[in-house]
């Protein structure tokens, strides 16, 4: 090999050779499987030192250029594609997990408390397919490029329903999504940048926090108990991380069940005006009410202008839809809206030109009068069944609303194994683990009752309480003693 | 104000008084318009230096939470709301422009070339409507969760129809996106993370530099020209700039309306494999050919996988559905889907699974069959009346297939200044210096021709014409020279 080497040069010898190296490889003058001079006959050639050439063979080697076979030599390898590589330039969170439960929900006979999901047989269909069918008559102009803040008509309805949440958004204070995950896509890449840090109820909602890791965002928990996320944490952890917003799902919590406490709703949204940390308010079950009303969306009280509101109609009507909103400032609404140019331009107006017509009718206010009752059944078999069938000694939470019930585990009984075990008894559920950023204080899971009917329920219960007694017994030499008992949530 | 600050702490002593005055401004201590002690009064209680004093509150100041009035003193400061700030986490970039343009080209009377887009009155409406009345009478499957990498049929059905642009790829070797945009944001988020560089065509699809830019990532050029991008430019741009990847719109460029000639095409999947720097391929305009037949897609002689390519529906049939496609292997649409599930989640079975039934019905065949002489009739409309009506040195490209004619302006004619003379005459444009990711090396405009009539077309470049008369006209006192001729691209 022919070299020209550059001393005093700003990049050092070794670096030039390597660099050299990499040119050939990749203009094809050194091919596959081209063995290179050894390291003392090209030190000799070019006059270096061999730790020189020594330093530049190991860089090549590390970065998949060259392989080296001890007593043969170093050769020219083959080189590694990037798009097989799982070593992508992003990070991507091992999250995947969320496509697994899918999966699983999905597979025949699994009887599914896994998935906190609107149940298929309540399904509008009817009614939406009539909304579809007036638009598609409607003419071509729902065909265009449609706007990246969402459908006029629908926003203008949506500004009226989302009163009765407490929520007063003008038109122009809203944005249409594609589902309240990209909501909060939006709003994470459009306030903070990689390593910000934001804070994060523990437990939360697995999808926002796959959202906020994939972006590179810093998870700090917030401690939850049964008044919801503990408000009275929050100046602390805020002076100590300086956060870009502060995420919550307040109202019928997902996983854990629970709506924050009026007086600490009143603490929060003064603690954000005070400290000027956005609040990113997580409302998805909001209109989910089993008993009595929901308490209203903390944006209600938001004089400050520091709370971004992001809802849904996944959880109350059609999750296929894609349909989501957020509702802010006007000034926020149209950063939110360059930030959608840039990720996928705009969502289908055929399909939010419908829902504009299904809500205009009405159909939001019958379908929930209908469902919720239906949702209240299920839950009360799903308590039945626990206090039934679970050890006596375990607790869970009892929620007024939503669809999660968050149980706390037997400190010994682990939960994977309580899943598998469940899973190869067609008893599918979401172990606790999923829901925390940083390691599970305590065992827990996370049982839907939205998706079953009472029998199903009942049965599901049943074989779980049957695989907690065995796993207990099982592992009566690590049993809790009174010291390990974590406050439930 | 009482005081704690500790001597000799990691924290300077400035520091630390910065520190507990944002903490007592927080927590409500000091409210707004409370006047702070003096520097000189501080110094004195706490025991140091008026200089530490004076840093602490120069801090505070540049942080907006004082404000300094000579001869009256520091108070306490209106905190912004960092939701109503324009210095906002991340970065947008100003291509906002895109809006402005979709707003323009939609006023009413605008005889618009701005957009490249499908002519409304070319959409098969009624095919596309009978498509998704058969899907909604076919249960509440459609209204579920939807799979992150897209309806099953449609992949089914897409494999099929992409043989004919020469890509092989099975139903799990495609994602569904909401159109190109989202696959080029996923594969760039995937593929490469802030401060990362990638090359693009300059110029370039406006939207793609905008995906790009605001995901952080550094722009650099590859030159073009009639042959399309400047493949031997390539190996010391990659060498240099070692690139997470090429973005290149190979086949009817936008917006310069050439194709990369088949030598080229050769070259750049072979530096790929040899490089092994990933290929981008947007094929948007593929089908859209108005003479003969489109050159087949780059990724179909892709062996090495090193060619991610990129489609929509948006160009031949309807944009408002926000249905495009990624072909990549089975390793990369894996984690694209990972990435989607912390993007959007999924998109919205209905119009996919509509789509599959359009596609399987053959009507895409039928369809462009309908349209692609109408867009053929409009571009010889353009290039007559271009002919007859623009100044005889000016010179622009004459494309074979996609919607775009890319025209060189005089020199002393400024792109900004006919467009605002355009707009106030009723005739719009995309001005040059959009496409580029750095200043444009000469003044360009684009006319697409596709959603005039060939009357319309003859009006507006009438007015054109008109108006670089008159502004080459008034600006003789700068007329160019023959050295400051740039080759037309």
């Amino acid at each position: 090999m022919e070299f020209t080497i550059e001393r005093g040069a700003a990049q050092p010898l070794y670096g030039q050779i390597a660099q050299e190296v990499r040119r050939r490889i990749r203009n094809g003058a050194l091919p596959v499987g081209t063995r290179l001079p050894t390291v003392r006959e090209l030190a000799a050639q070019l006059g270096v030192t061999r730790l020189t050439v020594h330093s530049a063979y190991e860089e090549l080697q590390s970065g998949g250029w060259v392989e080296a076979t001890v007593g043969r030599g170093t050769f020219v390898a083959q080189q590694l594609n990037p798009l097989e590589s799982s070593d992508l330039g992003s990070e991507l969170s091992a999250r995947g997990l969320l496509n697994d439960m899918i999966r699983m929900a999905m597979m025949p006979g699994m009887r599914s408390l896994a998935m906190a999901d609107a149940a298929h047989e309540f399904y509008p269909t009817r009614e939406f397919a009539r909304a579809v069918s007036d638009v598609i008559e409607s003419g071509p102009s729902i065909y265009g490029y449609p706007s990246s803040q969402g459908d006029p008509l629908l926003r203008t309805v949506l500004a009226e329903i989302l009163h009765e949440r407490g929520v007063r958004a003008a038109p122009d204070e809203l944005l249409i999504t594609s589902g309240a995950t990209h909501g909060l896509s939006l709003i994470a890449q459009t306030l903070a940048r990689t390593g910000d840090t934001v804070l994060v109820e523990g437990p939360s909602y697995l999808g926002a926090l796959n959202v906020f890791a994939t972006q590179g965002l810093r998870l700090v928990e917030v401690p939850m108990d049964a008044d919801g996320m503990v408000v009275d944490a929050l100046p602390a952890l805020i002076e100590q991380h300086q956060p870009r917003f502060i995420y919550t799902v307040p109202t019928f919590h997902n996983p854990v069940g629970v709506c924050l406490s009026p007086a600490r709703r009143t603490a929060l949204v003064e603690l954000a005006a005070r400290t000027r940390v956005p609040i990113v308010e997580d409302d998805i079950y909001g209109w989910l009410a089993l008993e009595g009303t929901s308490p209203p969306a903390l944006k209600r009280d938001d004089h400050a202008s520091m709370v971004v509101y992001v809802g849904s109609f996944s959880k109350i009507l059609l999750p296929g839809l894609r349909i989501g909103y957020v509702a802010a400032s006007p000034t926020l609404i149209a950063r939110l809206c360059l930030m959608r140019q840039a990720n996928d331009l705009a969502g289908p107006t055929l399909l939010q030109r419908a829902m504009a017509l299904y809500l205009q009718r009405g159909r939001l206010t019958t379908h929930l009068r209908r469902v919720l009752p239906h949702y209240r059944e299920r839950r009360d078999a799903l308590l039945t069944a626990m206090t039934r069938h679970f050890p006596s000694d375990m607790r869970w939470t009892e929620p007024h609303g939503g669809f999660c019930v968050w149980v706390q585990l037997p400190a010994e009984v682990r939960p994977t194994d309580l899943y598998l075990a469940g899973i190869e008894r067609g008893v599918a559920f979401a172990p606790g683990d999923f829901f925390y950023a940083s390691a599970a204080p305590a065992p827990h899971m996370r049982l839907s009752f939205s998706t079953q009917t009472p029998a199903v329920l009942t049965e599901a219960v049943t074989v779980l309480g049957e695989l907690l007694g065995t796993q207990i017994a099982r592992r009566t030499f690590t049993r809790r003693t009174a010291t390990d008992v974590v406050p439930l949530v």
